[in-house]
């Protein structure tokens, strides 16, 4: 059989920013009715340069399998990605493969558009500026995405000042440290999680945190006792509460799964989201498969419909 | 980065039946010595079609992904394979997707190998003749490897005779009934486990049992009773004692763990292989994926030999 391949570049032709996120909210909410399915992904540890995932997610007519990496010497040593891999998107009634596609895009197109529905479902409705902590490949991505969703401008804050002042020209934003970016109304985190850049100090009223950096067991982008003082969402419960931001917090028992809900109940209006104005709210942000099959089937719907060329293999 | 593809001819050119034998064997050393690793699969349920399953493992410099369908209804309704999917060879020190395959034809080499390893470790020295009980591919493959390996002449039996005479003079074997094939002295089972077709009357002292076709929960080839009278093996305790043909026996309290021994063990000749001459030895293949990352990166290496072509494509 015959499957259309789309390469990096492709997979970021085929699904714009304001797309990605209208997906990712829907696929949330078809995740929370029970429509769209995920069990949890496995991890392969490849000692000492990092570990594979691989995350299964049905609906919408189709299961997804994304394989992806996450190497973090890969840059410095390599000077190839961090993140590598491929996303399968098979048929759910035939199995057949329909598309492959660069894991990699698909991957910064979810993380990204995850950060626009999390703000415009928890932040105050008069946010607007944006500090970004962290200006890497998924820090762009989650700023273009907010961008899209009308927030803005922002404070662009990295260790290496290049990221942070591309970013800023690209969006018209301002470079600047990372004080400058937590004084904006929405602030998100997409740093290694090696050391805390949110200490309780930071917290001002009205806040909101999105927390994208943590992704696995002992990083965190937050103090505990900063997340302790915040109101709690995250993208699943259990992703967060053994890989996430919330980790470090529930192991030190300063939080408990009753003061954290999920955005699929929030979005799907089955639970509150923002307590009151001067609440700071934090979402962590794990990465679901569901994102990944929101992103490959908008892909695959904008190659059918002739919107972007793709590469063909014969399997 | 460019990334050849291995389509399903291309695969099958790529690694003979000899060179996937010595590679299965090898890996199940490997496993067993620690150096290849392998978390537990994934099923992803696409009810009422099937399921997919999600197999990693990581060895011999290279990380790989099997996303692969049971569709046992696509023949009938589809015209298509019951089993679909991809295959994913990365880089393990730098997570680099180093080729995609087709994953039908790599599961096809990997289930028909590892019935030559088992009988070679398993059935008696002067064991000869196979019977072959189920025709379809699994079962073509196991009975190629089998002849591969210096086994046969045999007996090919399927409820769809025809499947049974295209084996058999492919062979240069006999077509027959069950009962024909019960007589020979390994006997493969690659049936879809709906029912047994091993029961204790047709062992016979001295008989080789591979059970291939249980795959999953509720599939079985063999009664309790039969299972419980062998002397028995498997690739991995956890697949086959809770979806298997070994399970069965387990839930019954027929069988336990400190009885069946892994087909590892023994080619590591770290275990006792068949006990004596009059023996019934049953190996219950659940299917690895340390099995198709051999058969993986053997057509790796086939194309970075040159001896074979692949379709390129750029992610």
């Amino acid at each position: 059989m015959n499957v259309p391949v789309l390469g990096h570049d492709a997979v970021l032709a085929a699904v714009s920013p304001a797309q990605a996120i209208e997906r990712v909210r829907a696929a949330f909410v078809a995740h929370r009715a029970g429509e769209w399915t995920m069990p949890a992904k496995i991890y392969l540890d490849s000692p000492p340069h990092g570990d594979f995932r691989a995350m299964p997610a049905l609906g919408g007519g189709f299961a997804m399998l994304k394989w992806i990496s996450s190497f973090p010497g890969n840059p410095a040593a390599h000077g190839l990605p961090t993140v590598m891999g491929v996303v399968c998107l098979s048929d759910g009634a035939t199995s057949e493969p329909r598309m492959l596609l660069d894991a990699r895009a698909v991957t910064a197109l979810r993380t990204g558009a995850v950060a626009a529905v999390a703000a415009q479902a928890l932040a105050r409705a008069d946010a607007a500026s944006v500090g970004m902590i962290g200006c890497g490949l998924h820090g762009a991505w989650a700023a273009r995405c907010l961008a899209a969703a009308g927030y803005g401008p922002g404070v662009c804050a990295d260790p290496r000042p290049e990221a942070a002042v591309a970013l800023a020209e690209e969006l018209g934003w301002a470079a600047g440290e990372r004080r400058g970016a937590l004084a904006c109304d929405v602030v998100c985190c997409v740093t290694p999680g090696l050391e805390p850049v949110v200490e309780v100090g930071d917290l001002r009223p009205g806040l909101h945190l999105n927390m994208l950096g943590a992704d696995g067991p002992g990083k965190a982008e937050a103090s505990v006792e900063a997340v302790a003082r915040c109101a709690l969402f995250c993208d699943e419960w259990e992703q967060a509460s053994h890989g996430g931001e919330l980790t470090g917090a529930v192991e030190a028992g300063a939080i408990e799964r009753a003061g954290v809900t999920e955005l699929g109940a929030v979005l799907a209006g089955a639970a509150a989201g923002r307590p009151g104005a001067e609440a700071v709210t934090l979402f962590d942000s794990t990465g679901l498969a569901i994102q990944d099959l929101a992103i490959a089937i908008a892909a695959y719907s904008a190659w059918r419909a002739g919107s972007v060329e793709a590469q063909e293999i014969a399997l």
